[in-house]
């Protein structure tokens, strides 16, 4: 991690690589989820729910938990995205997982990937693959999971649903499942690292203390749905803002936080009242 | 809602149309439900079940989230309310909804229905329309969820969860609804209005802060059960003191909030802590 | 609960019975959850999941909730603790459920069970027996749960999931229970009771709003097996340091508390932050 902390502090060459360039862009795209409040399929883990509606909503998008097989193919065309989290994951709801990566696909619609603990057992990992089969637009994971996705192997020192390794240890891993899917792919971490397999663009915001909060990244990656139904176009800008603003959003909630709890009320809270200038101040994004 | 916010500073008329009474009713019925402490028997989604829960534990309630078909005949007789949430529907949990329905009604207990994005696939209308059969006590829905209701059809306007309505625009929907179907019809809204089909009782408290935080209808549908456990012969009465109270207790909440995530815990707070001059100072029920 | 209040007021006898003992004890097992961040494995109901996760997070443990038969046989051996918790049961569920405590029992792992509303229905009850049967480390439950797997029979006077009995009146079925069925039996109140069927020890930490906090008991039972899981070989002083942290915790979360849901926030907190010197002032254990 000391590595990366020293990349934040570099200065930023190239016009990509102007975080100039990338904190107005970051504003603009929660500025169109605001405006536009796209409809949010989620199809995730029973932890979760709650805490990702709460994200969405105070980012100004639209959610709805609906993950059932005989409202699937009517319901989500009417989503601008789609995110599928795989926690908490049993088999009967793998059909409505795939049927609705399939019809978003037929739709032309984004749909996002959270492949959770998919190296922790076999099961989740065949699972796991087999959405990948199906071309997520984006796919988040921590360092673990991307490894074990690049891998196709279970991680024998997986420990649940937590990464046993950084995301800059999965960079090179991350790019090539990227160059083999066909999928943008970012590993959250101490810096978060989204490639198309080309790119590698590095987001800097955040704090230590989201890994204490259950379900912090399986909102961020709905987050990350919502910002691409607006720019479906731009899945790596669209990926890097997200988690910027959902970082910039942790930073401030920390003020006046006194642990996790309170600081993911004051997470949502802050996402909800984020202004531009304070984005534009904090927002760091730039190209490796 | 310009029209509906010049209703609430009208002179009220009439003996119903006094404030005066309906604000001591709607404390006495909180206070009812603190010293009874009702068992209330919820089926719901799975966005809304810790919020609520702590909604019920807050107003004083005793809930229980069961939902399987193999208790319900044991358990359902026990419960003095019962509350069912069309959120999160797989074909699975129908047949316990539709039994807790019925045991509800062959124990003469009240039962309430949240019928969540009534009009949002044919599946769920089709769910909706055959739990609205089985004769709810209640039916609480936004706009959206009213209008699909009577229309008997799905809303291609549908955006999930969310309405697409003012409260205002389904008034005549809900009072044709409830006198083909019986039930007691509560549209929520910047105003609520609560309907046989005959009279309709007005709510003006609340805040628009509450459509930014998951599964706040849901617990206001809950809470409404609640109170009709109490009083169960009075469904319009109970209702608006139900949605008077929830209203109430954001209100109070707004005060310390921050945003939509402090919010959902001041709310809380307040409808635990609530008391009858706040009460009686706030309430705003009127008649139309 | 009166003569529970004067216990804790009476100067401690025998080395067992001194706090002074028990609460470096209590610092010293949080102190290893914190350092080891043991994997604990919950399969609990879905109005807990949150709140148990996070829970278990801020006493720096790994939880993760994976219920399918499909990945238990591979990840239960991985988990250093498993929590089975009864509530919003449902048939399909069983399985799993019974299969994890199978193999947590051939791996030699500590499983803890929350019967929740155990004599609540004949269903409830029989699948809490069937879990009792496969010998769980520890089981906690409140009063009624208790005597409700004790007596082997429904309660009539149950109340859903709230006790109607005080924890003080299950204790001597609580010794019986653990005779019987070699696990060490927990039951929570005011004073919460820990026996293996020959030592008695008790609890004092805590606050009567957690009563008003869903699953709190829940997120304590879970809190159980990441402390068991830290020091499997003694799970009468495991499970009571657990009880008298999580008690110790929400003491401290009253103080800025304005609410059973702000409560709910500044426990969790407390929780993350507690330090040596606030939980030996605080940490209140005896032996009857």
């Amino acid at each position: 991690m000391a590595e990366d902390k020293i990349k934040t502090n570099e200065p930023q060459k190239g016009v990509e690589g102007s975080n100039l360039q990338w904190a107005p862009q970051a504003w603009a795209h929660l500025e169109l989820v605001r405006s536009k409040s796209p409809l949010i399929q989620c199809i995730t883990n029973f932890v979760s729910m709650d805490f990702m509606a709460n994200t969405l909503l105070s980012a100004g998008a639209s959610p709805a938990m609906v993950h059932s097989v005989d409202e699937i193919p009517e319901f989500t065309p009417k989503a601008l995205g789609v995110c599928i989290n795989m926690g908490t994951l049993t088999p009967d709801w793998l059909p409505g997982m795939k049927l609705a990566a399939e019809v978003a696909n037929q739709c032309k619609k984004p749909w996002v990937l959270d492949p959770v603990a998919a190296g922790g057992t076999s099961f989740r990992l065949k699972a796991c693959l087999e959405m990948m089969n199906l071309k997520p637009s984006v796919v988040r994971g921590n360092g673990s999971e991307i490894l074990a996705l690049f891998k196709g192997s279970v991680d024998s020192n997986s420990k649940g649903v937590d990464s046993v390794y950084c995301s800059g240890d999965a960079v090179e891993a991350a790019k090539s499942l990227a160059q083999q899917s066909g999928s943008v792919v970012a590993v959250s971490g101490a810096v978060d690292y989204i490639t198309d397999g080309d790119r590698v663009v590095c987001v800097h915001n955040g704090v230590p203390m989201l890994q204490k909060i259950t379900a912090s990244g399986c909102s961020v990656t709905a987050l990350i749905a919502a910002f691409l139904a607006v720019d479906p176009s731009h899945a790596i800008e669209a990926t890097a803002s997200a988690l910027a603003i959902f970082g910039v959003a942790s930073e401030i909630g920390m003020d006046i936080a006194r642990g996790p709890a309170s600081l993911r009320t004051s997470l949502i809270d802050s996402l909800y009242g984020l202004d531009e200038a304070t984005a534009l101040g904090r927002v760091r994004i730039s190209c490796l």
